[in-house]
């Protein structure tokens, strides 16, 4: 947060990094929190399900329970996301504070919808009801073959209730996400994820200087 | 359930209890399934929030957790409604089963809603989401002065997070268990809960016979 909170000019930005398992989301979220700090914007770096106390459990509850019903497990991820759309980002985003958010809303369409059936209709109405107004400023999409992300993500040694699922399910997460960002160019940009993490870092902050006009 | 699901004559009916803290709503649970099934019917006796294991793990975080977010902890109450009414209460009702059920969709409404101010028409977007089709076809609402109910409820000595709420919370409670019995009075019956319990199961079991023309 910035010392000064009279200094902010204006609300903050919000960015989401979105993609399957190993794209490398949480790395990207940490080097471009950083980038930003050292640009000297004020950031808050958070992720989803969770960053909020109650979207937390809410989060260890999804993962460590289950199979939910489609319905009932995409409004588990919309309660954790409305407490932490109220208690985390609606308040840093006022505050003029810029938010790197590691998933958001995209992967629940992703996910639950592309992945396991989940109707748009059911989303966008969970959407409406969680989320008010707020939509992220720009999503970056770190796309990546299945394959290759699950590799990255096995040899961290963290598989969770996703991770397990087979590669159809997978295959089917990635064509969500390439779905939501044609549907969206002017929200989303789609990042090669196979280059190394130094040049990922590097696309996603030209597309923040070519979208929201921050100094690369 | 009836040994032999041939036997069973089209779709069970719906009955929930309803009204505020200590008003019988358990005790009455029990002696009317008892009742029922002593008359031959098939009853499945249930409870919310709650009702099946994925709901029961979200009821412990809600009433384990908080404060939540009025959007965000309604949201988990119908989570938790979702999976009850996919994994136990449509099964049973399809099976012919009669469904006794402990608190449903209006105690959300006189809970969320009128005691803590979340709007009838987030309530009425969360049904139509979580629960499809299916209404009671019978609510029994107990009325009790929430002192009375109170004073019941702490003799009983487990006090959660809704009942440790002040006077106002649990008087707008009952005015709005009222207010839906009166805007539907075909689906609702309104008890008077002051009755000694036995009492309190002649007048269900009096308007079973009146509504749904069970042998009383
Ligand atoms: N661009 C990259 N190239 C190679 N490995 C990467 C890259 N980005 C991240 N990794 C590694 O892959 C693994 C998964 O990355 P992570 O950021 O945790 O992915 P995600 O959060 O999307 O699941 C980690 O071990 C990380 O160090
Ligand atoms: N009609 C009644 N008259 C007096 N006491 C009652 C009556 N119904 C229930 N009780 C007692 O009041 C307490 C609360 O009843 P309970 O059925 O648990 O209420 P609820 O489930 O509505 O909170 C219990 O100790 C119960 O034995
Ligand atoms: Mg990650
Ligand atoms: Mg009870």
């Amino acid at each position: 947060m910035a010392p000064d909170g009279s200094a902010l000019e204006g609300r903050g930005r919000f960015i989401t990094l979105e993609g399957g398992e190993g794209a490398g989301k949480t790395t990207l979220s940490r080097a471009l929190a950083a980038a930003l700090a050292e640009g000297g914007l004020p950031v808050l770096r958070t992720r989803e399900p969770g960053g909020a106390p109650g979207a937390e459990a809410v989060r260890a509850l999804i993962l460590g329970q289950g199979p939910w019903d489609p319905v009932a497990e995409a409004m588990l991820h919309f309660a954790a996301r409305r407490e932490h759309v109220a208690r985390s980002l609606e308040p840093a985003l006022a505050a003029g504070i810029w938010v790197v958010c590691d998933r958001f809303a995209d992967s629940t369409l992703a996910y639950q919808g592309a992945g396991q059936g989940l109707s748009r209709d059911v989303w966008e109405r969970l959407c409406d009801l969680a989320l008010g107004p707020l939509r992220p400023d720009l999503t970056l999409v770190l796309d990546l073959p299945p394959e290759r992300g699950m590799s990255r993500a096995l040899s961290r040694g963290d598989a969770n209730r996703y991770e397990m699922q087979g590669e159809a399910f997978h295959n089917r997460v990635r064509a969500g996400f390439l779905d939501i960002a044609a549907r969206e160019p002017g929200r989303c940009a789609v990042l090669d994820a196979s280059r190394p993490a130094d040049e990922v870092l590097s696309l996603s902050l030209a597309a923040l200087c070519e979208r929201l006009g921050v100094p690369a």
